[in-house]
């Protein structure tokens, strides 16, 4: 297995060979740069009039390919960088010929395999550039930094995968050019591997189940970054938020209710408004002279509640839990589906307590967020984040100690995985970040457990200990799932849409086998039977066959499915059809339509993973 | 019993025999205007440098009785305009000489009974003023338009209540004058009783029940009108929110969710920028050029979930339901506890139905709301609310002659007590308004359900009919509650803090007899108990003395308390001690720990008003 430095000798040899192939093709190609980019590579090219398209792809590959049987040797050589632009202009290259003029004048030392984002660096250098460095494969010569593997024959296996177009070194006021991405691995095992993944992640993707399985919608008149949920998504919103709350009630937690908005003085006093203020959405009131914000995040609004009654060392720790929208004025641009939203919602928590208390705490949540993610069926990984040895923190260097150890105390006493990181901690205390894998294998960082010794302090929060002396509470900010969208958009994609019993939006489909009364009303008595004891389920006795009502079911993913027939009528008994993710059994038997219904409601109680039946 | 013109008559006298009296009193005093307000009368008055104080009540009021006693007649005689000037001044009566002046510039036929409100109107007139109209009784004389009781020993009873500052005619520029408040009724029966009422409110004044019962907090740091709900507060939003949607859900409501800000384009579209835009909070974007506003309303929210889907005949009604917080701009001076807030949440829910479905939605929605405030034992009565035969409404007249009908009939068939009023409807539609009495008497707004035929227009909405043509759904408006916030702030008053057991933050407080481990251990499990069960009970075996703790959860008026000690942990029976407005039986007999928190549970389940026990 190649190192990562290896790796990217070939994702970047790749690039070379791309643009080996493309001059092959199109001899009067002028090229940018071909930088080395997440799992491949890509180069941007200007051919002129002519195009590259997707169609394009198959023969530049086979070029490609007589490229690495060729097994040309990597060559490096240097230039005088006046003969280097001589080059770069003689051979047709004008976008060489511009970064080698940059580069001369900027002046650095080092000839950069350059690339747009680092031509940033070129500006600061000063002294002389003498020789840059190329590097020639069979015909082909780029300018370039290197590393590269030592021949074409090296670079492991690779797939084109898209093309687009791009601004020459990002200004819209240069020359248009073409970007060609490919992906690259040492081995055509792990290229196919990822290549699984991307079809498979691309088959799964939350905005594109989002809208077939009808969970929620945007609207433009609303504004971007601004979901709204239907009546399907809604009940997958309020399941998991629940089960998050129900999580932290057992040990303690009692829901508060803040508002969404709050004057800027709040955010003075903790010191958010300081580091944040750019990132906020600001609030105008027009009857009074208000200067209000809307809310980020919810602690201090929670210090407002611990701090309207006086707190004794018996009262601690005061432990508060509120699912409520956050807001965060994201850039346009980096808003897409429920990844990244600008209303968040967060089943958010506050405890302040003791500091002799921290380790208790931090246990019950742990186990908390173990139960949710096996419940869910995510692997959770943790992030001990400690300070380092620099003075970036606030607090006392014995509370953190304590702190970090007892954080790690209750890690090691929950049985999670975990790794620890100095230097990743908040200015104003350490954390845990979760870390969850879903069924494909990516993983995501999802919440935190966070301990805070600073806003304590700002808001003059306190506590009468045992000896009578007023004391100052640590508090400890967790979400349990984070950002309820963020973490739909890894659930639905987890799932692949195929809920389980307890978050499907339906349960149970209920399809009449014929359009008779008779029928029609047993249906309809079923159904009222299971909202009844709290199952969700529907009915489908629209005119379409019962074929294609059966398939209308299995396109929304629904657990269950029930055909009501004269047979059922009779018996009282259902032989449920079972999604196929959740059968265990090969043969489905039929059972009483009550102890059917309480089945399900069970396995929806219990949130199990696969049916019972 | 005196009809209204002739309290209006006695009040207005109270109001000159206060003056008479205040004259006797101070003899220089210099009056302004004496009007009649709701349930009494005021009178503005200048010392000059003396001032009346609470403590001079007595002997202004004896002299009032003095007055009374008298039975002098109200004379009312006229007087050319510039005579009555003339007198004016000589009287030394400045402020009445203002206003005489300002008659004759402005100029209409008849001489008022003028107040600062009433001022406005004087510049209105164009005639030419000749006489003014005076009421003499004794030695008083005041410019007065009437009318008046026939002498002084006939206005019925009367108490001063209180004295506050005013400027004169409202104005900050003028001179600073003292207004004396009174109330009065025709019969010391009629003023008892309200006075009974006000020392009623006034004991259960929501903004002081919230502060001794720790239901929620304002902070000066966050803004006026956002309240933020401690943990005991939030589960009585939680219960009454819960129990409001779920009497919905019932007939088919199903949860959506939205986001708290929007563009202000959906606004534009849906007609509310144009009437409302003055008293929306405006929201900036400063990563963004979008416009933004937080929410006032729902609706367009909804109807951008209705429209994600082609719907048809068969589809209808679609009914959503959200409990969110809406936001909207009062004046800082209108925001008082709970009453009127700047967030309002709202159990909002929206019907998008054929025009023949109206009726039967309408039935399920007046179902619901007669249930929800049973359960809260508050008497409802409702007005229908049509149009006139203006032209400010929206909407063919049939839709509106048809949907009128059809809320009536709905009305009918519910039981409910009503009234009907021409020219209140909403310009897009006919409603229904909701007003409930609470335990001493008052009448309050609560919520209403309206219907709306020109959004669906606005929003373009459309469902196929059988026929296969394209229609416009009807919407029905509807929130059961209203403002969760606002009901509250009445529901704390109507049961003065004595919450039934369902909405009790608290249901149980077990108190230990003694410290001893095993009592406290005993206490802990009945606790853990009580929690697995679902009953909210907290454990209080802190260090007072058993009489003291139980003196502490009377005062946070919890429905049962139990005792525990050696008897308990050995019979493994409770006597619980129950609230008083809940208790039935003189006597309480022993029952098992598990019975009686199995009766807590039922009770609260089951929303009852009184105990079982």
């Amino acid at each position: 297995m190649p190192d990562q430095d290896q790796l990217h000798a070939m994702r970047h040899s790749c690039a070379h060979i791309l643009a080996t192939a493309v001059q092959r093709l199109w001899p009067e190609a002028r090229f940018g740069v071909g930088p080395v980019v997440e799992n491949g590579f890509y180069y941007d090219i200007d051919l002129g009039t002519d195009k590259i398209s997707e169609e394009d792809f198959g023969r530049i590959e086979t070029e490609m390919q007589a490229i690495v049987k060729d097994n040309q040797t990597f060559e490096r050589f240097e230039m005088p960088i006046d003969e280097a632009i001589s080059w770069a202009t003689e051979a047709n290259q004008p976008y060489k010929a511009e970064l080698l003029n940059d580069l001369k004048r900027a002046g650095t030392t080092v000839a950069k395999d350059l690339n747009a984002d680092e031509l940033g660096t070129i500006a600061t250098g000063d002294a002389q550039v003498e020789n840059v460095s190329f590097y020639k494969n069979g015909a082909f010569t780029d300018l370039c930094r290197g590393p590269h593997v030592e021949s074409t024959g090296k670079v492991g296996a690779f797939k084109l995968q898209r093309v687009g177009g791009v601004y020459w070194r990002g200004k819209d006021s240069n020359p248009q050019m073409q970007r060609v991405y490919g992906v690259a691995f040492a081995t055509p095992k792990e290229l196919r591997q990822y290549l699984d993944i991307l079809e498979e992640a691309r088959k799964r993707d939350h905005r594109k189940l989002g809208q077939e399985l009808d969970l929620f919608v945007f609207s433009e008149m609303v504004g971007s970054g601004l979901p709204m949920f239907t009546p399907r998504g809604t009940v997958i919103r309020e399941e998991l938020a629940a089960f998050s709350n129900s999580l932290r009630q057992r040990y303690g937690f009692e829901k508060v209710w803040t508002p969404n908005i709050t004057k800027i003085e709040l955010y003075e006093t903790s010191g958010h408004w300081a580091k944040f203020k750019d990132e906020l959405f600001l609030v105008t009131s027009q009857e009074t002279s208000d200067k209000m914000v809307m809310k980020p995040m919810n602690c201090p609004h929670h210090t407002r509640i611990y701090n309207s009654q006086p707190r004794s060392y018996r009262d601690m720790p005061v432990r508060y839990l509120e699912t409520t929208t956050d807001y965060r004025d994201e850039k346009s641009g980096e808003l897409g589906g429920l990844n990244r939203v600008r209303a968040l919602t967060q089943d958010d928590s506050h405890v302040f307590c003791r500091p002799d208390q921290l380790e208790a705490e931090i246990d019950n949540l742990l186990a908390a967020a173990n139960d949710l993610y096996a419940t869910v069926d995510m692997q959770l990984r943790v992030r001990l984040s400690y300070r380092d040895d620099t003075d970036a923190y606030l607090g006392s260097a014995e509370l953190w100690a304590s702190a970090q150890d007892q954080l790690k105390t209750a890690v090691i006493k929950n049985g999670l995985n975990y790794f620890e990181q100095a230097g990743e901690a908040a200015f104003y205390g350490p954390k845990i970040d979760f870390m969850v894998t879903d069924a494909i294998g990516r993983e995501f960082q999802v919440a935190t457990v966070q301990l805070d010794f600073v806003q304590p302090e700002r808001f003059s929060l306190d506590y009468t200990a045992e000896d009578g002396s007023r004391q100052t509470p640590v508090m400890i900010h967790c979400a349990l799932l984070g950002s309820i969208e963020r973490f739909m958009s890894v659930y639905i994609e987890h799932t692949a849409g195929k809920f389980p019993v307890w978050t499907a939006p339906e349960q149970v489909r209920i399809i009449t086998l014929n359009q008779e009364d008779e029928t029609v009303n047993f249906a309809n008595d079923v159904w009222q039977q299971a909202k009844n004891m709290g199952v969700r389920a529907t009915v489908d006795n629209a005119g379409e066959s019962v074929g294609k009502r059966i398939r209308a079911a299995e396109l929304y993913k629904i657990p269950y499915t029930i055909v009501l027939g004269q047979k059922e009528i009779e018996g009282g008994q259902v032989t449920p059809r079972i999604r196929k993710d959740l059968s265990v059994n090969d043969e489905v038997v039929a059972l009483p339509i009550t102890n059917f219904l309480q089945t399900v409601l069970a396995e929806s109680l219990t949130r199990t993973l696969k049916s019972a039946l």
